[in-house]
């Protein structure tokens, strides 16, 4: 029995995470205690002021992880411990009692951002905000940066299936949340089993060269070699399985593949070489063998560039690694969390820099009714922009918690839709690989003026 | 007081890691188990084919936390069940049983390599040898990108202190793997509590400019707050603390930074703008004031070139976040790990490819009198090169694990100074930033003909 429930997505499941945080948190807590504004009633907001380089939009992912970790981000006498070199008592007595007792808002995961976008907004007293600040930008920057090129990838892909294996690419840790978020922009599955174990991501993958090479035996030829290891693959896991024929020579390999598994055999994968010519070669192969039904698996440092380039090609699916679990050349999303409003105030480093935005904010987002974005608008909570004839609004920002208990729906499913309405709902530029603009403007309503 | 005693390098310490861990390495096992393959005498090798485009040298890491996560490489039942899904019943009842009690030899720790340099080999039964793929790439791969970036910063910082504080850029563990890693190559501590207490990783930082604006007061002046928030740091912190003064007016809050704490003030922080320029003008400012001993940090999207750049500038010590926890763009190392030998016959991937050389291997390198390295050679074990007249030689294979007991030295601070003794032993040009080939080539020695 296949134990594929989802499990907890916090950072490791149980496990006290309040120790994964900056020291300054600490100490700024610590001054504020002291000088009484740590219970200032405080609003921090995470946002990215940028997309990556080119990039047309982001994926918002990391929301479920971080909600999830939140009741676990307790200071134990481990913590308790560390923290009493270089904090008061007033300080030690606030952590050792401390829990998020505040609210979150924010942006369903797997929702579509932009530049400015208030993916998350965090209310509570200074003091119990202060310290999310790196737990929450970690979990952000990370799963976004992953789900943000995963999902341009699935773009690539036009609809033919992409498995994430990249885990070793990454911090062992770093690869359980990449294969959630890539499973999340619409990957198939992920090679990650804790992924399944943890968030159900479906597990997939069968052989190494290793396995083939393990068949050597001196004074036999290649050939037997590798036919030793394809019969017990299929031994051991039927002829549906995948047969990796690249070893030694491809096309020896994909006949000793079919002679073994015979015409069923469920696929073929290549790892190497130029991925485009040699998928058509093996196809009119496995074809000449009858093996008409048996799939092309191709893998080998594709990123989404490599993987629209083969979309004239025979192959049946995709092996991602590196690419993915790296953020294909933004290996983390550039969010920040800032204090935007105390004690009612919108509050803002240096006023006259327009890259930051005080008060407490909401967003909406403009389509067409075809279902096509037009517009991200950034406004006060309580005064949506008006909207324009012809388009709809949607709101986008969602209670999440509510004095510290989740409220919203964390499933993994849901958010995997709603990543493939949001690639729906972009404009056909916005699904451009090359360079560009994000693919709708961002509209900052700042906050009336006060009296 | 503060428990800054190393604790375990492992993954997350004291939890199971089996599953960390991509699905093949189990189908493998199970097909080699069924054909009687499995327990055939296997090595397989972490190397780098290559260092990332125009590094010319790599910093080993991440061996510390591969061995000491070795022993909790067991399947508990909740791994069990979720094997159970694609496994026959002979895998299960091995991988019940598993624990690892081969041999281990490798680079110690902070140890320099080069493209080819076997920084790992893993010996025993190939079933025990496979399933560790995943986990031992996944922590090379990660913190060698970031000790080798984070060993060029060290250079081009010229002896000047740095502190890593790019935990918010990184998936929340892999932030803790990285403070470790940045502290091996050289950095002087982390702004990361979990690596305090995890690894000893000195842990720094003081305040963000949330503190600054949550003293934020309608009908008051800018000044005043950051004059306010000034006040309560020092008050909680001391004199000797950093105050963060570019929230408002970086000339307003050195004063404001001077006129609160004194000529005594331990340091300011700068972390936006022209960091060069603003920190000539803040030297002479402080001079001015009399702070002639109070320090300038900065921070603020600083890379090994941005570092290089501020050398002739009055900055006392560098805050580097993003790019050393993302390897500086090279986010993963690249390494891999391949099956090299079985039952004593080299093996690789296609014979007549050049990047993969069968056989069991150790390696050794060469310098001149002075220490400085001019050659890393990588031989069949027991067969050393010979060493030129004029020339040391220096075997860099030692055990580091027997019958499955670590028997290494894994301290982090003799790694530590092995970084040191490294970056000291290479060529002028290979401290280069510049990009270029690797400092030292690798010759490669084949095995003898076998008869």
């Amino acid at each position: 029995m296949t134990s594929s429930t989802s499990g907890p997505a916090g950072s490791v499941p149980g496990l006290p995470v309040a120790l994964l945080t900056d020291k300054y948190e600490l100490t700024m807590l610590a001054a504020a205690l002291r000088d009484g504004t740590a219970h200032r009633r405080a609003t921090f907001e995470v946002f990215a002021r940028r997309l990556p380089a080119g990039r047309r939009y982001g994926v918002t992912a990391g929301t479920a992880r971080l909600l999830e970790a939140l009741p676990h981000f307790r200071f134990d006498d481990a913590a308790l411990d560390l923290v009493s070199g270089f904090c008061d008592d007033e300080t030690m007595r606030y952590l050792a009692d401390y829990r998020f007792t505040g609210d979150v808002d924010g942006y369903p995961e797997g929702e579509l951002y932009f530049p400015g976008s208030p993916v998350l907004s965090v209310h509570g007293s200074f003091a119990e905000c202060v310290v999310l600040e790196t737990l929450a930008l970690s979990m952000f920057n990370f799963d976004s940066a992953v789900a943000s090129a995963a999902a341009r990838m699935v773009g690539a892909a036009g609809g033919r299936p992409l498995i994430e294996m990249g885990s070793r690419r990454a911090h062992e840790q770093a690869a359980v949340a990449a294969a959630r978020a890539a499973y999340l922009a619409g990957f198939t599955g992920s090679s990650n089993l804790e992924a399944q174990r943890r968030h159900g991501v479906p597990a997939l993958g069968t052989s190494a060269h290793a396995f083939t090479l393990l068949h050597t035996v001196e004074g036999q030829q290649q050939s037997d070699w590798e036919r030793a290891a394809f019969r017990a693959q299929v031994d051991a896991l039927g002829v549906e399985t995948t047969l990796l024929v690249d070893t030694y020579d491809i096309t020896a390999g994909v006949a000793n593949a079919v002679a073994v598994a015979g015409p069923q055999l469920g696929a073929v994968r290549i790892d190497s070489g130029d991925l485009g010519m040699l998928a058509g070669q093996v196809r009119e192969q496995l074809d000449d063998l009858g093996a008409t039904s048996t799939r092309i698996v191709v893998s080998g440092d594709l990123d989404e560039f490599a993987i629209a380039a083969l979309r004239a090609e025979p192959v049946d699916m995709y092996g991602v690694g590196t690419s993915v679990v790296t953020g294909s050349g933004a290996p983390t999303a550039g969010m920040v969390y800032k204090l935007v409003e105390v004690d009612g105030i919108p509050v803002e480093k240096r006023s006259s820099h327009k890259e930051s935005h005080g008060g407490r904010k909401h967003a909406t987002r403009l389509a067409k009714a075809s279902g096509t974005i037009v517009e991200e608008v950034v406004h006060p909570v309580g005064d949506p922009p008006q909207t324009p004839d012809g388009l709809t609004a949607r709101a986008l920002t969602v209670p999440l918690v509510r004095n510290g208990e989740p409220v919203a729906d964390l499933g993994l499913e849901a958010a995997r839709r709603r990543v493939a309405q949001g690639l729906r709902s972009l404009p056909w530029d916005g699904l451009k690989l090359s360079k560009g603009d994000p693919a709708v403007p961002t509209r900052m309503i700042s906050p009336a003026a006060r009296g």
